[in-house]
């Protein structure tokens, strides 16, 4: 099995100051491709001792693959570093250079020498383009053949680059041909035990494909991880048992891999022609950026209130002022109103609201913090819910918009 | 400076199953108290390997700080390595036994000779503790003098073993009586090799405090590490440098260490008791979010509309139909509209909007992708503001947001 080293580069790696969520990603890629890696390293913006660390990991692996310090800054070093290590100079290299003058000429900024720079490229080696910002990234090679692969560090331009290029080029360099299928499945309002319960006893018989429980915050996921040649042999070994398990966990699975609740519910209310609308308070606008980040989200969604303010619920809600001086801004009352407030006033089939208190501040012994309320207006009349969350402001915003998506998709999945 | 590197164990870390929280809680510690990281790595349950690295390590650094393998199982190695490196035998403990015997007649479980095995430390070490479970730390030590400190890999055990016991062991040995004090100056509207282009002479010539510039999406990070003995010295060394700086970036320094865009914003607008309302197309709520991360949010927001669909900009912001139909939903004339909308339903004294086309789907030649219009209305009239923004939907969508919230502050914040 061949087998490589990641090098993550940036003095503040070594300070302390930054959690490297790169290694994790490329190791993870690597393995999934059937590529060891012998052993990771971080080492800061200089130039001797990432060269040194570079030839030391090619004399142990068949080649390394390096993330960062590719910008244009002075304490940009690894491209220089690579040089050193491979005993290879610099060469412009034109593509990138119109590349890079066409981000200028695109966004009106003045370019420098610095940036010109990013346009050198180790000789022979292959160029990863960027298509996310102006670093390009390359594969550079030994005179043994050993190759060191040169990833920026920005994690949403390192990551296209290593599953759009590096990996293919890999794949066809080292001849890999078994590789790990992994299928997982969404479930929302189950506890982990109760799903460990339910099927724990597929965990011990199988082998292949291996099974995990991952448990996210307020959310548990199936993982399905098979080791086959193709993508036929995995699907064979992955069918059967995604069938057992999605039947022993009925009305709790959301959906598949990428999908998540708030796509499987534009899909689904985009599909039946039903429209969603919002009125929310404590989670002021992250219902809403949940469902809008989903593209096509217009075929389903309407739109929504972030009605934070007293005065905004009941002006551009129509919630009654006696409700809100009678039982308060979180109250089942004013949750409901809220609901069938918005859904009147943008004309949707269905409208979701949410109030609460989400501290740190405001919390009383009879509201306090944590406390949240949320509604549900259909046809079929109003449905309410009353929450207690645990945690920080944060935790409890995002606990509060994930049961309120929940509650939306338990109540409509089957429509 | 004495310097030393961090081994964090275990094959899983290699596999990217697991993101290391441990190395850089290390490694802060470390640069905080003065001693220097060269460089850390990663390595699986491998004894030949781990061994190699640990010796290849002492060849360059003072001491070595091993994280993981301490465990019971046959798969933890990371003591036999160490011994293997420094050419030590193991001998039994006495104190260690007597502790997780006690452990075990507390637990009521049965002690099987491999949690006995833990009992066994490198002859001559230094024991750590372990307050929080069986596996003991310790500082062996190399015929020169140099060191291998191992820490159990379980973070609630391996923190309090660090501060409570090596950091003082280290301090102590290495006679540190410096550490290091970190600023952090916030930018937004600046790109980072215009920073370079103003600021770079300083980074030559300041040893202390060390500066370096880290760029965000959309916002760059000017940092500053002052190394001293104690607070009142590191303030005199970083005050007049980030006078400096701070001027240099006049009109850009948003904030300071842990202050946002919208903390900074929200704080400022409660001060000078003014209010901000949000009408948000394209980035669907995400405004909103920001600004009601921050607690005590509602001082200075009312709320918002995230008007989605036409028919909600039209009814909800009062957009005439006629500049709808004319111009279209991205268009200067409808976001000047939605924000004046807001701005009059919700009583705002100020009002930010946004319109655009995030993508993937729904660009044209004339409304490309990445098309976003701001408005931002208030008593002194509107100014609106056109991007080109390149990306997925979501940078697009995230993008749009900071460039809104910049937009906020840079016309505000001398308000």
């Amino acid at each position: 099995m061949p087998c490589c080293e990641i090098i993550a580069v940036g003095t503040e790696l070594l300070l302390g100051q930054l959690t490297d969520t790169n290694t994790p990603y490329i190791a993870g890629a690597l393995a999934s491709r059937g590529m060891d890696v012998y052993a990771t390293h971080a080492l800061g913006d200089n130039r001797a001792r990432l060269s040194e660390a570079i030839r030391a990991a090619l004399g142990r692996s068949d080649g390394v693959i390096t993330c960062g310090g590719l910008g244009p800054t002075i304490d940009d070093v690894t491209k220089e570093a690579i040089c050193d290590a491979l005993g290879l100079e610099c060469e412009l290299n034109d593509a990138v250079m119109q590349s890079i003058e066409r981000i200028f000429a695109g966004s009106g900024r003045q370019m420098r020498d610095n940036n010109r720079k990013q346009a050198d490229l180790p000789q022979g080696s292959v160029l990863l383009s960027n298509a996310h910002g102006t670093a390009p990234g390359f594969v550079a090679f030994a005179r043994d053949g050993k190759f060191v692969a040169a990833l920026p560090g920005v994690p949403h331009e390192m990551r296209p680059m290593l599953d759009e290029q590096l990996l293919a080029w890999l794949r066809s360099r080292f001849s890999l041909t078994s590789f790990i299928t992994t299928r997982v499945l969404h479930t929302i309002g189950i506890a982990e035990s109760e799903i460990d319960h339910r099927i724990g006893d597929l965990f011990a018989s199988q082998a292949n494909p291996k099974i995990a429980v991952l448990a996210h915050d307020f959310r548990c996921d199936v993982k399905l991880m098979a080791k086959a040649r193709d993508a036929h042999e995995a699907a064979a070994l992955i069918g059967p048992l995604e069938q057992d398990i999605v039947a022993r966990l009925e009305g709790y699975v959301f959906g598949t891999d990428d999908e998540t609740l708030e796509s499987v519910l534009v899909g689904r209310f985009a599909e039946v022609r039903r429209t969603i609308a919002l009125a929310e308070s404590c989670t002021g606008g992250r219902i809403a950026a949940r469902l809008t980040s989903v593209p096509g989200a217009s075929a389903a969604f309407l739109g929504g209130v972030v009605a934070y303010d007293n005065a905004v619920k009941a002006e551009t809600l129509g919630v009654p002022a006696q409700l809100l001086a009678d039982f308060g801004a979180v109250s089942c009352e004013v949750v409901t109103a809220m609901a069938q407030g918005v859904r009147k006033r943008l004309g949707s089939d269905v409208a979701l609201a949410t109030t609460g208190v989400a501290g740190p501040q405001g919390g009383t012994a009879e509201k306090p913090v944590g406390l949240v309320w949320l509604a549900l207006a259909s046809d079929a009349g109003v449905q309410t819910q009353r929450l207690q969350l645990k945690g920080s402001r944060e935790l409890i915003q995002s606990r509060a918009s994930v049961t309120a998506l929940g509650l939306l998709w338990k109540t409509f999945y089957a429509m």
